[in-house]
């Protein structure tokens, strides 16, 4: 048998999964119920509704699918794509492109744009896209974690709306940690993730939608043999059942609503973990939250900047709970997270594809967002970078981060 | 914003979700490791050889899935079905529907055989249907807990082999409280759930498969554009990808070895509950761990029947962690049961289908197959009977269990 398991204790500084709040920890050691107990449907029904406050949106529909971040995407895609619709994407990074993958896969024909990695677009641009294609669904990344960037929505969401294309933006890096107005940005869903800027632990993705989709949805209905009733059996859809059998919003609408009719067994603890980490959120308040998160972002950059390293996409659409530092010439990348990781327990992030070996990515999120946990990841970086003879200014990172913060005592009070 | 949460302590006597293992929620408590964390591999490692033990095989692939237990089942009927694939189910059950209805929608031909609920298929009767129908693919529920049934399957696995069919098998319900005997039966993939006799929360999804399938998955490999390098760009496809991109086996392959190629975020806390939790299975030892669920079994039948009532599916493919009880003529099963949870906090299960309102079905799995659940639940179920002026015989049900527990002191450990 293998031994006994002792965790570690890690400074998580990556783009997610980061450290979980230690009071969702708390949750989700918590003796289980029974998925029909009346008191474990009612937490059901408080975490829709403390869901609907962190998307900022009046939807009826606002629930986890039951599997990490990417499970979300494809449930909502799958349950809106019919085979051979039009699905525009603009990519500006890997998790654009997986917006297509997924597409793909239920046989959309899929459109992309591009701009260059590190940018983002002019929404004017992808509202050209949308009334040249007149996709059935556009779809979008709202925070880019592969370069740091954050795409603004709203005229784009705008746009669809006036066309009839349903919006679905993936808000998995974005939401708890900068605003993602769901309703006020006119997206038709939006995809959220665990183990980002909510703090809980990877296995749930939080999604909201609103009557457009159900719409859709509600017209590929089919109630599962062995549970459906007469009455279930007479209702004629329309149209062909949804690809997947379980990331089928029509049969998760029949769990999530009075109605409970049996589908998967909810991950009870990761529930427990979400409602309290969203509770989290809506104690400290969005508005101070999104602020905390932009305030240690300025501590990072101006440390990092003041050890003379050079960031990667700096600039007004840069993401603010992702810093990305371009890896200085000659210096292995990996050797110098390696170190950090072995030496500090201090974990940073490589990246993906083109830029491979090019940047390091320093997350903010959460309650990985902390002043302890900006200097940590500072000194460590700075020592890695030193015990590998790269050219830095030595003791000056750290400084020009304490700076910040002591010039900010007051403004920031959960910092 | 909603109350705090205040758990209540409840018996959970369903047929899952049962009471999670104290040990299991104290490790899913523990702070996350990032994870492509060496510490955090390694558990992944240490996870998928457990698991191959668990499930009496050498297959190199055992792993979970990162969804409740039918994302196990999409997983694997997804990644193997090519569309017009002829795929055949035995039904004698409501899970056995479930099989049908996801082959479905990946465009399998389904073919079904029907036994009467409450009874299970003789071999000889499928091995029948696999020679005229020549299925790709044979699927199966070992342990089906609509009806508290058990398939025999090695026989039907070895014609399966024989005729070139994969033998799929839903182990859900039966992994960790019986024999599931992966390699010995001849079952080429093998799906479980946590939330069963393994005692871990809902969430995750332990599968296993062996070459045959993964030379089938293999050749529909792709890896995503993002990531794939021009050396995966240039590997041809000798057919279409899988249909779903969350479930594709060739893509958790890649994660699942060293190659550690980026597709979800591993849910960490659901991965330390699931090692925890087969670690507990394999100190018990598997012979004891299903000798302790025959024990149970036993006392809780000797004492529902003590009581005056009648066991539904009383015969020798009875589920030994699932025992149905029919209910009484002119009674309200609700009714029973909700006193049940409400005054004693003990839970037991409805039922689905053509069984609706006729059977009550009380788990005896993992860690809630203890001799004082078995004690709490006859109590509770004859006082609920009583106060609704149930003729029973009082009395007598505790005293017959207490009889089976007291006459075997010695046999059992950990009971």
């Amino acid at each position: 048998m293998t031994q006994p398991f002792v965790p570690a204790k890690r400074t998580i500084m990556t783009p997610g999964p980061v450290e979980a709040e230690p009071r969702v920890l708390r949750a989700m050691s918590t003796p289980i119920l029974g998925q029909f107990d009346p008191l474990f449907t009612s937490i059901m029904n408080d975490v829709m509704e403390d869901l609907r406050r962190v998307f900022q949106t009046s939807n009826h529909w606002a629930f986890p699918i039951d599997g990490t971040s990417r499970s979300g995407l494809e449930a909502v895609l799958c349950s809106i794509i019919h085979p051979g619709d039009k699905v525009l994407v603009p990519v500006f990074g890997r998790f654009g492109q997986l917006l297509t993958e997924i597409a793909e896969r239920y046989g959309a024909e899929v459109f992309t744009m591009e701009c260059e990695w590190g940018t983002v677009f002019e929404p004017a641009e992808v509202i050209d896209e949308i009334e040249r294609i007149q996709p059935h669904i556009a779809a979008a990344v709202h925070g880019e974690t592969s370069t740091g960037c954050l795409q603004p929505l709203q005229e784009i969401g705008r746009c669809c709306r006036d066309m009839g294309s349903l919006f679905v933006v993936d808000a998995v890096a974005s939401l708890g940690g900068t605003d993602v107005k769901v309703d006020e940005w006119y997206i038709d869903a939006a995809i959220a993730g665990t183990q980002k800027c909510l703090s809980v632990p990877s296995g749930m993705a939080p999604i909201t939608y609103n009557e457009r989709v159900e719409q859709v949805v509600n017209a590929r209905k089919k109630v599962e043999r062995g549970i459906a009733t007469a009455e279930d059996e007479l209702e004629k859809r329309k149209q062909p059942p949804i690809a997947s059998n379980y990331f089928d919003l029509s049969q998760l609408q029949d769990y999530w609503s009075p109605r409970r009719l049996n589908h998967h067994t909810e991950a009870t603890s990761m529930l427990y973990g979400l409602q309290e980490g969203i509770r989290i959120v809506l104690e400290e308040g969005l508005a101070d939250r999104f602020k905390r998160h932009r305030f240690h972002e300025q501590a990072l950059r101006a440390g990092l900047q003041a050890m003379g390293l050079s960031l990667y996409a700096d600039h007004d659409a840069k993401l603010p709970m992702v810093t990305c530092v371009n890896i200085p010439a000659n210096v292995d990348g990996n050797a110098i997270r390696h170190l950090m990781l072995e030496q500090f327990g201090v974990e940073i992030a490589a990246s993906f594809g083109p830029l491979k070996g090019k940047i390091w990515r320093i997350g903010t999120m959460g309650y990985s967002c902390r002043r302890e946990n900006v200097l940590f990841t500072l000194s460590a970086l700075e020592a890695a970078l030193l015990s590998h003879h790269v050219p830095i200014y030595a003791g000056h990172a750290v400084q020009k981060a304490l700076e910040v913060y002591q010039r900010n005592t007051e403004g920031v009070q959960k910092s």
